[in-house]
């Protein structure tokens, strides 16, 4: 079914497809007193995001040889989790932004209560599905989803997270590397210990490649627009954020890039 | 070091204690920038529950012949998925509470976004802990990791929190069956699972303890004091929920349970 716009679309546009096509189908409830909730998980997912972590995931797969498809479920747990985070930090309590991936956000559409619930739901859902869909070496799939716990934990995406709203006294780069950074390696990592690869050596590399990608998105808060971005332009500034380009100044933030 | 209280505390109390020690010693953060962090999780982690989840887990194990410490790192990861899920509820978006497990809630101590970064991370953690620190057969853990996935997922703890608030029609027992009933039944069926045991046979006997355990605890939210609940009583009745006391009387109430 997908082999007609694979065979014409070009690297990683056909990851993408891929990605896209397998995060539709994907259900959450089986109940009907509950398909409110994946309703609202489903808004925020198929908004059509950049796909970023997942097509690193395929892309990765295809590098070491292995078919890129078989890391789907892997690379679906890792879009279902940034999604999440991007909810709960749209929250009033949080970043109080009303627009996400050029929509309004999840507790502007849905109230704050479903919003927190449907952040919950997709983290939950997300180790639910790589446990169960994930066709590996048991030991191979223990040690990938246990990354991706690290990387979204204290250690990681929530605590960057916390590092932000709580302004705790760190650099900038410490914040991205933990809020943005480590969710992006294991996107990398977890697909080589999925296939039973030492993965220590591109921990260095995801890290880096998780801190430029946040320097490009500080640019972008600036010089975008809001249909560019998909999200309020300028709301870092209006939030006070220590960002790049508050920190270095727009040229200096252009020349890490 | 143990060995004094469990030499002479009994049945389950001696469990409740090895749950305790356990959870003390759990740290989360290895950067002082998250350090804070770890002080809000653990402000709720160790407020003295009932440790009814994690003590069900290691009776389980000391039921089928098992030493009841080997299967720590599994009750520990229900203990904090537990106390993460009373973080999200007693939120101002969802019941509002000021007063949990006798002290006040994480919200009114640490702020909003710190509240609801501490559930986050207390999941994220639950999850890596079981995954890194549960010396089982790789397949088993797998196959025990995924139950407590799905029984805190839409079909599990957080369906039933959205049934909850979205009050969608459906029955008391759904709603309880999915909030609290498949999270005790998870502390059964995933030992049984560690173990490599067929856990089929016990879904609709730990279906049953979880409503059971529902009864008891709304007949105690309305004749009980706030000290011996530990949170403010009363509280459903002001939020106008449906309980089964609401639903049945106080007096049919006491007779189902």
């Amino acid at each position: 079914m997908l082999g007609a716009p694979l065979a014409t679309a070009a690297y990683p546009d056909d990851l993408r497809t891929l990605v896209e096509a397998y995060l539709e189908r994907l259900r959450f409830s089986s109940e009907p007193a509950t398909e409110g909730l994946e309703t609202a998980m489903r808004y925020s997912l198929l908004a059509g995001g950049k796909r970023i972590r997942p097509v690193l995931a395929l892309a990765t797969a295809r590098a070491i040889g292995r078919e890129a498809s078989s890391v789907l479920p892997f690379a679906a747990a890792l879009e279902l989790i940034h999604t999440y985070s991007l909810i709960h930090d749209d929250l009033p309590a949080m970043d109080d932004d009303d627009l996400r991936r050029g929509r309004p956000t999840s507790h502007r559409v849905y109230g704050e209560d479903v919003a927190i619930l449907a952040g919950d739901g997709l983290y939950a859902e997300a180790f639910r599905h790589v446990l169960t869909a994930q066709r590996d070496d048991p030991r191979h799939v223990l040690a990938a989803v246990a990354e991706l716990a690290a990387a979204t934990g204290v250690d990681g995406m929530v605590g960057g997270q916390y590092i932000d709203v709580a302004s705790a006294g760190t650099s900038l780069r410490q914040l991205h590397e933990l809020k943005t950074g480590r969710l992006i390696g294991a996107s990398v990592e977890g697909v080589l210990l999925l296939s039973g690869r030492d993965a220590t050596a591109f921990g260095a590399f995801a890290s880096e490649l998780g801190v430029l990608f946040q320097i490009v998105d500080d640019i972008l808060d600036v010089t975008g627009t809001d249909e560019d971005l998909g999200k309020t332009h300028g709301s870092d500034e209006r939030l006070g954020k220590r960002t790049y380009v508050s920190q270095f100044g727009l040229e200096e933030a252009r020349t890490m890039a």
